[in-house]
């Protein structure tokens, strides 16, 4: 559990892209950040006010999140005296990079001597037991792929912020490390021990209020070579009643591989046959494809023509909102 | 790689099960093993020549096997002085017990005085990259189950004999911590980060000759609630040109979980289906069942039957041996 509210560090990135984790966080959960801090240079601006680690401690600020990322996960040797003081003035301190936190000795022996936890959402430090398999109760959703990066998170997000808008319980549970920040819990799925995918994804979405919706963040894709192992342990951990099939339209073959990308309809058959091991009412509650890539017109179209082809509603999670998948888990879910 | 000869150590176990691990590699590694060294009180005797330390350092012993396994994983606190002479006496370590060698400070210590390597087979230390799926050259087969804990292993290390018997080059591919122990080398494929699952698989079982046969061990059944993502990694790393079905004909439900057991049909269509992704051609070559608890009359009727069902040979590894199941890997698989 990440303490808020955040104080969002974006150090001196280059770009808006080198700040992913920041601009999430503050997409999500802007009532939880109470400002940005910025090293001269920095190229990202989030839209939150400028704060010092002073006046963010002093408006009560509880953590500092190091909303940046880069392609190693490393941490820049000159953000870490930055750090340390955010921790001297009483902040927890949070990090998605690869690096852990406490492998800097002046951040470890500062968060030693203030107490202060370290949370490296990358990593997983929890011990879980394998899962059982067995049915609890509550409702839960999966977003699932037909690639990785197509929107698993984003849709999750959104289809639990449509559900909170409309006064029906539900949770986001994170399972990557931009998630967990997001969250501000979670786990990122793919650092557990492989014994323990389906017995972290468990514990992640536990027994609830039979009318709660846990809403799951989906992790790569049955279809793809490198990482259809943990999809497949999510899958069962999680028991969903529903998924929601993420696809990005203009992609021809999966992220980092040579395989090509998987079909909505295969990924419909298979999460259906596979999760019905553990929730063998699974089936599909919607679609949510990444449009971004399209203009208006052709967005329009493609959902509609999607929509149409599954007989389920077909939505952009930021082009459109979700609200479609929404009205019919409502209706059809109960 | 786990230097040879060994010296097993029985330690003073309870029964002879207790020392499951050294029977196995005396089972099958019996050439690599000088002797086995015995604490007063020890129930077990695999056989082997009993030693001293010193007669066994003499001898040439390169690695003190830890060959008892018990529940929770744990070495008695009273063998650590023997651990300690083994080490003096210029030995390597292994154990397939879930505690760390090196969490022993006198073990740790003796290790670093003397540069022994430590091994422990349940543990990965290694860092993989993520599987990339693409087909390498060589052919491979991998044991698949019913459930966990149905003969995979011993599958897998009997179809490796039958084929170095008769001259086929080919190899044991260990993914669990007593395979390792079996093989000299290997990784326990279920204590790996679960990112890097088929990563660790595609590591295990790299490009060969086109004629050379890797005979993967497998790991859970795709079908069991706790353990299908580890399976599935394994099985898009592995990309086996054959499989082989393993099942105990007694057992109803699944170790551990209320699942019930798979059936073979099953699990023949699904590791096909799932197969396909990284080796279009994966077909299965055999089945093994694990005819232990049946009589020898109804054990022949059962194998019968079920070779007449499939149409697929069938054996029991240990009761008949897999020559029925080698003939056909040569025959139809070239």
């Amino acid at each position: 559990m990440i303490e808020r509210p955040y104080l969002i560090f974006l150090g001196d990135v280059p770009d808006a892209l080198a700040a992913k984790t920041a601009y999430g966080i503050v997409d999500w959960r802007r009532d939880w950040c109470l400002g940005q801090l910025r090293l001269p240079g920095c190229k990202a601006d989030t839209g939150l006010a400028d704060m010092s680690i002073g006046e963010a401690a002093a408006a009560g600020a509880r953590t500092f999140i190091i909303g940046a990322v880069n392609p190693g996960g490393r941490l820049p040797e000159h953000w870490v005296e930055t750090v340390v003081e955010a921790i001297e003035a009483g902040m927890d301190v949070a990090s998605g990079l690869h690096v852990r936190l406490a492998s800097f000795t002046a951040i470890r022996e500062a968060a030693e001597r203030k107490g202060a936890k370290l949370h490296d959402a990358r990593h997983a430090n929890q011990t879980f037991s394998p899962g059982t398999g067995s049915k609890r109760p509550g409702k839960r959703l999966l977003t699932v792929g037909t690639d990785c990066s197509v929107g698993k998170k984003y849709a999750a997000l959104a289809i639990d912020r449509e559900l909170s808008q409309r006064g029906v319980a539900s949770q986001f549970c994170a399972t990557g490390q931009t998630g967990v920040m997001i969250a501000g819990r979670g786990i990122a799925i793919d650092a557990v021990v492989a014994d323990f995918i389906s017995g972290a994804a468990e514990w992640l979405s536990p027994a609830t209020d039979p009318a709660n919706w846990q809403i799951v963040e989906g992790q790569g894709s049955l279809f793809h070579p490198s990482f259809a192992g943990v999809s497949l342990g999510l899958l069962h951990g999680a028991q969903p009643d529903a998924f929601v099939i993420c696809h990005e339209p203009t992609r021809k073959t999966m992220r980092n591989v040579e395989a090509p990308i998987a079909s909505i309809d295969a990924v419909i058959e298979q999460t259906q046959r596979l999760g019905s091991l553990t929730n063998p009412a699974i089936r599909p509650a919607g679609i949510c494809i990444n449009t971004s890539a399209l203009e208006a017109a052709a967005a329009e179209d493609c959902l509609a023509e999607t929509a149409e082809r599954y007989g389920l509603p077909a939505c952009d999670p930021i082009r459109t909102g979700v609200a479609p998948i929404v009205d019919h888990l409502l209706a059809e879910f109960r």
